[in-house]
């Protein structure tokens, strides 16, 4: 049973994705981590998938965003608007890759670094939305919040929006759902304006 | 955009699975909750598929155990080797699970509730692998913090041989695997053995 053994060991050290803690407070003001916005955004994917702007594979994308995050188990998370932090975890990250899919059996392996360097490129149809949902989740969580987490780290709406650029290639409609949201949060002063919308 | 206004909500509404603790400790010893634990055994049963006893619907199971704990933002974590509170805790789940999914649109609503009913009731083969899913993990993670909380609960053998029957009607493969693992905690003393095994 060494395949059974290996991929035990895999799920074993995926545990740890539930110690990384992002830059998003959830309802009860708790920092979210990894472990809970993946399962967060797999079921967004799952409720929303209708809105994507081209059929897609819905099993597909939902193991995608179920794996997006794991390698910051040893590559730690980057702040979204952190751009040379983001310049700087790519190589990272593809280590990481590496080293954690390697525990499962070889199949499983050659599949789901497959998966996490589709979703890393974003060039298919799954991609976009998994991006869209990655990007959807922490503006929704974030305007509940009244725009604390924004307010804290003064980040600029250009940032913001060259973000949810991605979103865009993967849902159109929900790309105008987040600009409704930013638009009242840029009026409550919770967004630096440092670019027209 | 209707609709799409009472997906977001129900998502936001989601959002508090994530203060919902379980008796099981992960890696770094936090207290897990109802989300990472919804993300580690979708991920588990991405992983381990193979060993379901018939062949399995994977993204139908993936999607009943993103879904199956939800109820328990309402009615709260009962504790698996808790034999009352397991069965005041049905009637319960079963008033949240209707208001939960009632927040969705119709079709939604509908194909949640019988999903969620579907996980409860195990009598699909989606349900049985579910299930040896959601028994697999705490052995794993309790067996990974040598015993822990079963030494805290002091959590006699036959309440978890119990709870494990519903694993070999999913797996019988994993269900070896697990006997295997109480073996040598009973070895430790970290399971009151009440019985045979």
């Amino acid at each position: 049973m060494e395949r059974l053994q290996q991929q035990l060991n895999f799920l074993l050290e995926m545990d740890k994705e539930k110690s990384i803690k992002r830059q998003t407070r959830c309802t009860d003001h708790h920092m979210e981590n990894d472990a809970e916005h993946a399962w967060h955004i797999a079921l967004a994917c799952l409720i929303l998938s209708e809105y994507a702007n081209e059929k897609i594979d819905v099993f597909k994308t939902v193991a995608m965003l179920l794996i997006h995050d794991v390698v910051e188990i040893d590559a730690g998370d980057t702040y979204a608007y952190d751009t040379q932090g983001q310049m700087q975890a790519h190589d990272k990250e593809t280590k990481a890759c590496n080293r954690l899919f390697s525990l499962l059996p070889a199949d499983q392996k050659k599949l789901y670094i497959a998966l996490w360097k589709e979703f890393e490129e974003n060039e298919t149809k799954e991609a976009n939305f998994a991006h869209a949902m990655d990007n959807l989740m922490p503006v929704l969580l974030n305007n509940q919040d009244d725009g604390y987490m924004w307010r804290k780290n003064e980040v600029p709406l250009s940032k913001i929006l060259k973000r949810q650029e991605n979103t865009k290639k993967g849902s159109e409609c929900l790309y105008d759902q987040i600009i409704e949201i930013l638009k009242q949060n840029i009026e409550k002063h919770n967004i630096v304006k440092d670019c027209e919308i």
